[in-house]
């Protein structure tokens, strides 16, 4: 079943191993079909290298098993409450990639600081409050979506396709799983270069002009950028 | 038409991401032929990987396509009037390269700390004003040209072949697309340089003496580095 | 004698440089087999591209070697005396990997600031002393492995598979080699993360609660990540 | 003539661009015949790609071509005047590779915080002092040896076989140029662990003893590093 969704959810998870965004078996992509409501997503702890996209495992959003003979990501339930709170999402990957970590770790939103960051953030990557203690010794992965979706009570989900979850690492999503990948690079690119640009001189984010210029001119109804559908 | 051209930007866009300096769509090469005042350009958010010389566009100075099925480059007005505005150039790229940018968000010029800059560019690379609220909301694309352009009222372009267009990146250009690509990969390994310095101690630029020493062992009439022509 | 063990050991110190944690000659990997007693190292100042498993050497824990026509590492007392000290090991790795001895340079421990952290290290993971010029001059190799066994008085070393000897550089364990060569890996990528995360704010450890949480999801008798065995 | 040399220089040249020491065409590497007393050199800006051993240039020590159709390396006065003053070494490379470059731009020499430095290097990697206006307008390239000669009347280069040039970038040497391209890849290596050292914690050099022990163990009569040879 859904064997398109597998094809495209494998390819998502090797894409993060080829652009370095993972290593050994740090991060996991996933896929939503919203008609059946299951998500395809990777198994846990299994190296892409050495799978295949029938590897990859079929649940409903209380994490039962549909299909597939492996266990699904630890990080499934984070992936599952994620789909219910945000229904325009159709793709999610989390990674632990380096500059999008380091700033999780630091417990600091990127600030928008140029027009790379614009073109696919419409404001600062925001990060997550921490965890309590309960959340943390409760139903974790669970609770790590709860403090993403509080994040987001006052923004939508797909101006801002990106979260740092405090001492943690970056969440990105899209309106399926290939755009969300599209943003885990963009996100450790912009990382990397706000961390070096505030290393040369202390800036602030970029005028909401330049902001909404770039933003808008890759998306919604005045785009301009790119070729006509 | 112009094809030989058209294989020489197509190359030149290939060229940008094999030398990491593009990641995704981010950034654009383009070559002009003085004869006809036709530019080729890049498609916009088109993949080199998944295209070739023939899907290059070619248009007129006012961005009008002359020949080519897909769209220009959205910076493609940026292209034309600094053609216009600089008649020597044959050849200009746009990137967001990591270390380029960061001092573009800096919004501050790359210093000249050494003689790998000065065997480049006879001096700082400058760094734009940012545009006003009503010249992003208008003709932005043009008018980011006219900010370079304001920039270079007493520079000669080919003497320092880049820029850095404020909170956004680094436009390089020269006497073709080719030349153009060299400055923007020699620009992303200076400014890449220059951080790094400064993190270990801040010091200030080189003495003119050993500045033009460097530049001008390789260009203009008393050069002697390279191979006779 | 002890073949699989020495294809082993030699794919263990082909991966470190593949991973580029070893330049030039930098490193070494050994394995034991605990029913002999008898170590399997990476020869001296050998090029692992120019070797292959038969080139391995195989000792006593002594550093007599028992098979082998080269000579073992100039590490391998430090490698004997870590074996002896540490009964559940059955591998380890040295690497000069630059984050990993950055740290070790600066004799800081690397303070655990995130999740990846606390995936594969149960806290900070620690900085030796520094030698005595006595115990430089006199068996040094030997007294490199006495610092190193200081430092793991209070601790488990399968719970912080990894240490920092001051001013040198790191070693890595596991249960076997293979094991060791992904510690020294996730060592690398959270030493560099570590050092970028506090580049952008001086924050400190992480709550023992999520480092628990995470250390134990993947290890021990309640661990649920990855596959059932 | 001199073909084995010629051989050894141009896999040593290309060898600097393989380890990413040499970007473009910055930099050269050169041997010497002490028995003709002529220097085997790369043609000046010319892409090791695209040549090959015959593309070597031979000269005497005044930089007279001997054999070859191209040009010599601008910096071929600077390889000259080493081969004079340092006796004993065979080999010179010189490149802007980017750490090792940042320290020469900062004028700081690379000090010794560790053993892998100390396994090359028997003490900091020295800076020049910058050449006077008059040494510049003058005999550059020669001018610049004399600067590195300066450096080391109190010591012997084959025990520092390093240097860096103020506001300029590295120079190495070594026995043979195969010697001279290793000491390139180790001192970017330090250099680049040196800077991030430092910016975790503000560390001195290292113990006399420790650093004596290290290189005494690879280098000279009491070494124990390596394969009996």
């Amino acid at each position: 079943m859904l064997q398109n969704l597998k094809e495209e959810v494998y390819r998502a998870n090797l894409s993060l191993v080829e652009h370095k965004l993972v290593k050994l078996t740090f991060g996991n992509a996933s896929g939503i079909d919203r008609k059946t409501g299951f998500m395809v997503i990777k198994p846990s702890g299994i190296s892409m290298r050495d799978s295949g996209p029938d590897d990859m495992v079929v649940t409903d959003l209380s994490c039962n098993v549909v299909e597939g003979d492996l266990l699904p990501s630890t990080d499934a339930p984070t992936h599952a409450a994620l789909y219910k709170a945000f229904g325009t999402i159709g793709g999610i990957v989390h990674t632990h990639s380096a500059s999008a970590t380091a700033w999780a770790q630091a417990c600091r939103p990127i600030p928008c600081l140029g027009t790379t960051h614009a073109d696919y953030f419409h404001g600062n990557v925001p990060v997550t409050r921490s965890l309590t203690r309960e959340e943390i010794a409760g139903n974790y992965e669970y609770n790590t979506a709860l403090v993403i979706v509080e994040c987001f009570r006052e923004m939508d989900p797909l101006r801002i396709p990106a979260v740092l979850v405090a001492s943690h690492g970056p969440f990105t999503w899209g309106g399926d799983v290939t755009q969300a990948v599209l943003h885990a690079i963009s996100l450790e690119e912009i990382a990397r270069t706000a961390a070096l640009t505030l290393s040369i001189a202390p800036v602030g984010p970029i005028d909401q002009t330049l902001l909404d210029k770039h933003f808008f001119r890759k998306h919604g109804q005045g785009a301009y950028y790119g070729q006509k559908k």
